[in-house]
């Protein structure tokens, strides 16, 4: 593992690293802030959207403000193995930088589209190994990485202190991403998108694990793409805890990331003090 | 005049702008933060460095957070004429990106880069015309940007309420990127050039406008093009308040401006509001 930025940043320091993960058989590069005397600190996972890399979060959000205040670790991983070898088409939507966080069953995507896997165990253990964590950690992201925050913490109950969203894709088996995401990663079975669909997920969650959901109402993607009605409705059907924040005015940019991630920094922070 | 974002941003809007500029003869962008509920509002500019455009400040510096809190409206142009017809050589540091913030005397960059009589005076009257001001301003900035800003308040005093830098280029006359964009605009009479040199400007200055530097002391830049110590050594010369703050650690990069700008901004509020 090799650190190829590292910039002061707010009394502590911005990272890069990269490694060759054995999960996606990729050469893979992850963010880390690390804030100013950071020791047993918890650590909050951010996922990204479509196209983006390790570095958008970082440059754009703020995030390392807050997180400077509140003492938390934040790694931002890339959103796809990516480079010579590894499959891939030329749409923006599908592919490089568009791993959506679940482990592909299909060909010619399973030998390296193992995103689910990749952050919650081998960047975990990789976090754990060499940074100052006390072992807890919280999960948010944007878009795709706001799909990919809730079906993480949904699947896996026990494993976050708390999660939240930006403008998430909440029911990729409902929306034109998810279609062509999930049919060429997961197939065209189904049933096998249920497990990866939060919509679905939270209708059969065993752990009550409260949510927090910032959305933009001037989102040019809210009606077709993200719908966040169809979250609060199975909330609602299975009593399932649900903060849904329709921010007025805000649309999908980090512009809007930037607004809010002070907030979603303290509500994390809260968590995993408590 | 053509507005060409909007973004709901900290409760007030970052909106860029497009309007063709009789003083650069060039269609020139700019950057324009509102702040929540603005009216009669001071005006802060933000000068970027070098191959900048009016994006990078806005997306990277988190400047917007605190421009709500204070209730400034923040005006960040781009950095020079660009475009066809448009004197430009290949090089990052001369021509397009890289106007130095004067007004060039020589061919064939004198017929568009007029980049000190576009910020302070056509910039300024737009700004005045369509936002809702109350006729005060400072200015700040960054590297090529920090020495604009201060070149700019010093032969112009009683123009700004306040004047601060990061890593600004205090003495282009006596440094490599200065001797080169120097010599092109203002030709090979150095005579010329003091009167562009934030440390020759010290020496005359009528009026004991309070300096605010930070700079970073891991800035690859700092001892070849930066130079803060001349700034130092000619503001105790003439007793003239400086505030040089070298921040351990911190390099160039927009990292070491987001740390910072939120004191910054703060420095210039209290002073448009006194």
């Amino acid at each position: 593992m090799e650190r190829v930025e590292r910039k002061a940043c707010f009394g502590g320091w911005q990272e890069v690293w990269e490694h060759d993960s054995e999960t996606l058989r990729s050469p893979m590069r992850f963010a880390v802030y690390l804030p100013p005397d950071v020791q047993d600190a918890p650590v909050l996972y951010w996922l990204s959207g479509l196209t983006c890399s390790e570095q958008n979060f970082i440059t754009k959000a703020g995030a390392q403000r807050y997180a400077a205040e509140h003492g938390l670790i934040v790694v931002a991983p890339d959103t796809s193995p990516r480079g010579q070898g590894i499959a891939d088409v030329d749409d923006w939507d599908l592919g490089t930088g568009a791993g959506f966080y679940v482990n592909a069953t299909e060909a010619p995507w399973f030998s390296h589209y193992q995103m689910a896997d990749y952050v919650l165990h081998e960047l975990h253990a990789l976090i754990t190994a060499h940074f100052p964590t006390n072992g807890r950690r919280s999960i948010t992201g944007h878009s795709m990485g706001g799909h990919g925050a809730l079906v993480l913490a949904l699947r896996n109950p026990g494993t976050f202190a708390s999660v939240s969203a930006f403008s998430p894709i909440v029911a990729p088996s409902q929306v034109p991403w998810g279609h062509k995401a999930f049919g060429a990663y997961l197939g065209d079975d189904r049933s096998a998108w249920a497990g990866w669909d939060a919509v679905e997920l939270v209708k059969t969650a065993s752990e009550r694990l409260p949510l927090l959901v910032d959305q933009g109402d001037a989102d040019g993607f809210l009606e077709e793409q993200l719908r966040p009605e169809l979250l609060e409705k199975a909330c609602e059907a299975t009593n399932h805890p649900l903060t849904l924040r329709m921010q007025p005015g805000y649309d999908h940019s980090y512009y809007f990331i930037a607004s809010f991630i002070g907030d979603h920094i303290a509500w994390h922070a809260e968590a995993l003090q408590r």
